[in-house]
């Protein structure tokens, strides 16, 4: 495993250097919509402090994190009446890490719905991720 | 989303009703081996504390969880020396959840090893799930 790199995606996103669409964001953390969504209201948990994923993580970041993530994943369920959701977060290239900064996906499921491939539907328009965001920051408890 | 129902298989596994390869536990968590892996040294992170899933557990729990997850996924990486990890929760039926009690899954990834699909490989050999399980107690930090 290497270090951390801040010169990913995510890094330049919490910089403000490039634009996302915001749900929340606290001392601690940023959420924002996936720009390649595998369903509707497919989000992530970015905490703000560095590090390359959960094996070089301290405790004090993800101590705070999982309570911020059922935050989300209750609202994004709510906005966009879910019937489930999936947490995963992927570690290393060989476990499907793709961006080299700590993350959390929330993925809502959708009875009778397929999860798009990765990066198979391509990018999501920035307008409509603008309005998920809006709807899920409306059922933040 | 139905509520909590204490009839469910991790439940018997806490209350000591029915055998598991344990990894360790804690006042609060129990660490168990997947009994149907989907990679070598696939395992599960199961909180004491009844919640049916991610939606409906309480912050205390869920401040504990991660920082545990963690040290479970870094001994488990270390004790097969895999090349990645994949971290995932399932909540509700839409979302994959088959046991109704809070679980997190730690999944060992390999290059060019592909996942057994999840009960594709029927019920592994306790036996070696116990060695297994002993092999990551010995790389808890």
């Amino acid at each position: 495993m290497s270090g951390y790199d801040d010169g990913n995606i995510f890094a330049k996103i919490l910089r403000g250097e490039i634009p996302a669409a915001k749900i929340f964001e606290t001392d601690d953390f940023t959420a924002i919509m996936d720009v390649m969504p595998q369903s509707k209201g497919h989000c992530l948990l970015l905490p703000k402090a560095p590090s390359r994923n959960l094996l070089d993580a301290d405790d004090a970041t993800l101590s705070k994190a999982l309570p911020e993530l059922a935050r989300l994943a209750r609202a994004a369920k709510a906005a966009f009446a879910a019937d489930g959701v999936v947490i995963s977060q992927f570690n290393e290239e060989a476990g499907g890490q793709t961006v080299f900064h700590l993350h959390f996906h929330v993925v809502p499921r959708y009875e009778g719905v397929e999860l798009v491939r990765h990066a198979g539907g391509g990018m999501a328009d920035p307008a409509v991720l603008r309005e998920h965001a809006e709807a899920i920051r409306a059922h933040l408890a």
